[in-house]
């Protein structure tokens, strides 16, 4: 990813090490604009849902000023004193930012089931509120505080031209283990000076999250405290958007560029992926049954193996089709590897294995399955299944 | 398991090495009964089913004289030619046999999408059929001959007495990879000499796979293949059972015994599995609910590996729940890991970290939960994750 990262005016993005984590990894930051934005989310959908990710569904679409987030503590399954700390923490940073009451969020990311330790959360919040108020911006630093098992960087910003004033849109994201649609594990921020409705805001993040950070999957579970928030602040000057006009629509297609480049970038990162492996699925009956296939093969362990073992043991993508539930007719299945014709209307071609094994020597792999039943699809994101996975989560704690 | 089988009389099993899989590992095996057998069946939910599932469900419920099975190849996804290749088989073992047209049965399991080597296939058939001719049984061989990467003995037999009349009743079945409910690529024979309705046969199967193969899970994949076939030829001589009364429900008993047997020792043999977990969900609001919350338990990676790597990381037991989609208030959870209260009403008790990890260390481990919402539970049988999961299956093809 780039190095050449603009900030959004008017925001700030920094962090620190306040010791939750080990060796002095940081793991505290902030982002914090002057002007109010506008609040736009997507949140897990996993009953069991942490404290913040409560507190931050409590404000979402009212007018807010920033976040605190921390890693290395989920905060989550802590019951109201869990509530309470969450609570404590926006607070502490409304004071000493001299802000609005209730204009704070808090998020927080890693062991579920134990308190937060407070006496860090609090030194770090007036540790971030001092360094927000003297404008230092570090967008890396925040990225940093977010990551866990993370090993890629995952930000970007991008500038689009909107009513002739510069538009300036900037995102970062956490992920490695736990990722599958619906946003296990996984956090994600994106900051813009656009002047945009809040309704437009939450509707642009609602559609855009659906082809991205939904579209991924690393392990297939989904975590309790998954969020992707969005601010907008308006210091851009633009005519405020407020109708799906062209320019909602120039504003959409960047925000999904950043979106999908950071869902992207997590499935790279994936606990111990080698592979990052595209499927297709087309002419399923409807989007449900697209979703159902693209998802089951996505998460099957032996399709993931079977890709980190370079074998094009085609077999599997066809039980996993058939294991997923969606309508499908074996005599018309086209089943697609890179651009080798594996399977037209469910009779194997006369492909030889050496080529199709070959292929599965890339690190980029297009897998294509065309159900010929209907005009739905989904493109899925995913990645193989390796010893490491195994190992960083059979050893892992933070 | 047990070296004194006993075999039901009138029953004839054995196997042989037809060249389908390397080495001269024995790859084809055969059931025959002189007199004809009610026969019940359990197949795969996958909606791509193999040949030989088409074959077998459409002789279900009618009387015949025993099967042909061949691991090595599925013959599956192979069309016209596959079914016809089924019938092929069956056809052959009749004709040898010199028993009914359409009284004979034939499975596959292997490798999915490739034709069936007939050659060896029709060489086989051949010599199976001189085998039982001859009267010569070997349950040993017919276990061997159905093996995949399937690494423990798994065959049982048990004797039980109805109404002054001895009852045999001798399982066998292959595992390994790709278990879960709904029981992908398994096989499971059992065959009795009680004398049965029909209709209680099927009853007495349904009932018995539901709390057996399909409460076991080590990969959460179903194959295209997986069935469990029951035949009684009625040889013991009790007055046929009719009804459920208590001989019945005597029989009921020695199946389950039989089936839930045969099912641990496949997740024993679970693809690298280092530990047998059972998983007992209670307090659920239905029967559903008690089955997706043990169910996502069973089949999180997160979960498996957390076992693999002995770390009580309760936090990952907490989130399967919520994320299984079952009905959860999480202020009434509990959770017991053996004998150790993690959780009460969805708080953390004061049990030792270090408690909870030594006890991770058995290879048998009993993980409950108790929703604390109503009464029905379900118990699943899992395994760990561990690398060599991963090893066997970016490798594996027969």
């Amino acid at each position: 990813m780039s190095n050449n990262l603009t900030t959004p005016k008017g925001f700030i993005l920094n962090g620190l090490s306040a010791g939750i984590k080990k060796n002095n990894r940081m793991d505290m930051g902030i982002i914090y604009s002057k002007s109010p934005c506008h609040y736009a989310g997507v949140f897990t959908k996993n009953k069991i849902q942490a404290a913040p990710v409560k507190l931050c569904k409590q404000r979402l679409n009212t007018s807010i000023h920033g976040l605190i987030v921390n890693s290395g503590n989920a905060n989550s399954f802590t019951g109201n004193i869990g509530i309470d700390n969450a609570y404590e923490i926006t607070n502490l940073a409304e004071r000493e930012l001299k802000i609005d009451d209730k204009s704070f969020l808090s998020l927080s990311t890693g062991v579920i089931g134990e308190y937060l330790p407070m006496d860090k959360l609090r030194n770090g919040v007036t540790g971030l509120c001092q360094t927000a108020l003297k404008n230092d911006n570090n967008p890396y630093n925040f990225m940093n505080a977010i990551f866990t098992t993370d090993t890629n960087p995952k930000i970007i910003s991008k500038e689009i031209l909107i009513d002739g004033k510069n538009i300036h849109i900037l995102g970062t994201a956490k992920g490695a283990g736990m990722i599958f649609p619906n946003m296990a594990t996984m956090l994600g921020f994106i900051v813009t000076d656009i002047s945009i409705s809040k309704e437009l805001l939450q509707k642009a993040l609602s559609d855009v999250v659906e082809e991205s950070f939904n579209s991924i999957s690393v392990d297939g579970d989904q975590s309790t405290n998954d969020s992707v928030i969005l601010l907008s602040n308006g210091e851009a000057g633009n005519p405020i958007i407020s109708s799906e006009d062209e320019n909602y629509i120039s504003f959409c297609k960047a925000l999904k560029e950043i979106a999908l480049n950071l869902s992207k970038a997590i499935v790279r990162d994936g606990e111990g992926a080698t592979k990052f492996i595209t499927i297709h699925v087309k002419g399923a009956l409807d989007k449900l049954d697209a979703w159902k296939c693209a998802s089951h093969i996505a998460n099957s362990l032996l399709v993931k193996t079977a890709f980190f073992g370079e074998d094009a043991n085609w077999g599997r993508f066809i039980y996993a089709v058939g294991a997923s539930g969606c309508e499908v007719d074996e005599t018309k299945i086209d089943i697609t590897l890179g651009n080798i014709h594996l399977v037209r209307h469910g009779v194997r071609t006369d492909f030889l294995n050496d080529d199709a094994n070959y292929y599965m020597k890339n690190k980029d792999l297009y897998l294509e399955i065309n159900l010929n039943l209907g005009s739905a699809e989904k493109i899925m994101y995913t990645c193989d299944l390796s010893y490491q996975y195994v190992k960083i989560n059979g050893e892992y704690r933070s």
